[in-house]
């Protein structure tokens, strides 16, 4: 059967099936950290997940006014161009630069598989969350920073004394979560702290 | 220090961060369907973030009127009692039925470790899946029951065979997707045809 004979509402629903079959990949995407009972390195779709639950359990956190709605759609597709571009360490400068391309082009390819309005509003979605200018992308943010920070500090330094990093490098991260959320930047700096006082992150 | 002396808006955060910690376990707890590339078995925290997805991509297959942010709080929440109670495979009536108290002991628990207003929202929104009486409801369980018809399509039958489930159950669970949306529907039930015709679920 020829592709112009498919009724416009058939083809959007074959479109949109072709984005849900692609997106099961990012559960093969694996992340640096470990799970809270440091037993693996957990990868892109559970931190989705889990990013999306903080939104919900720290919602009061957020600047008054913030849509939370919007922080938990940005969160469900931010790590979707990992698809294609892999995770990237934070604390790898280098890579950090060379991801950002390859994450355009990775969008480009992934989101174009959806319908167009479709396509453009989950792209929007990304980019706002990249940009960090509007108060759901910091907030966003400042829990994607956030949950490995936690994880860390539950499993005694977790990835931090395995890829060398020190409190100051995690401090810098410290402050992109109180530009989402105040409360949030205290509580993880109390963290950071508690970690070095406890020999779980160097200086 | 004495546990009173703790200010209130402190009391608030420590009960969130026990509960951020706790439902990290989710990511532990697996299912019996296989990812779409059939490397293994997938786990609950990943896919609750895949439905959550599905909610975004496939919000107008929904009824009219549908708040679509409200399914994907609920797809976000719906398996956390399963750190408990253990995930169950809805081919097992037994299983199924012993399940349902495992789950409420579990939801006592599990939901309490929060401050006590998030605890009764977050409750509602699972109490309220698991009941499918509202739209939101039907339509998350709809997607919930999608995503692993999709998974074994593509993955040539994938669990199917393997628990030795037949076209007439995988049927009665395709019902469930009608019920919450009914253009999701009439497509899982052509993909169970499918899979029949192509020898890979058996009639
Ligand atoms: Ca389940």
């Amino acid at each position: 059967m020829s592709r112009v004979t498919i009724a416009p509402e058939e083809d959007r629903l074959t479109a949109q099936i072709a984005f849900a079959v692609e997106i099961d990949k990012l559960k093969r995407v694996i992340r640096r950290n470990l799970l809270m009972d440091g037993s693996r390195r957990e990868n892109d779709a559970e931190h989705s997940w889990y990013v999306g639950m903080l939104a919900l359990v720290f919602a009061e956190h957020a600047p008054p006014g913030t849509d939370i709605q919007r922080v938990i759609a940005m969160l469900l597709v931010h790590d979707l161009v990992e698809i294609d571009a892999g995770d990237t360490f934070i604390y790898d400068p280098v890579a950090v630069a060379a991801q950002a391309q390859a994450e355009r082009t990775a969008a480009e390819r992934i989101f174009a598989l959806l319908p167009g309005d479709q396509a453009a509003s989950m792209r929007e979605l990304w980019e706002e969350f990249e940009a960090r200018e509007t108060p759901e992308a910091r907030f966003a943010k400042a829990l994607d920073r956030f949950a490995p920070i936690l994880a860390n500090h539950n499993t005694e330094g977790g990835t931090w004394p395995l890829f060398r990093v020190t409190a100051s490098q995690v401090k810098e991260k410290v402050r992109l979560i109180e530009e989402g959320s105040p409360s949030l930047g205290s509580y993880a700096m109390e963290l950071v702290e508690l970690s070095v006082a406890r020999g779980h992150l160097s200086e």
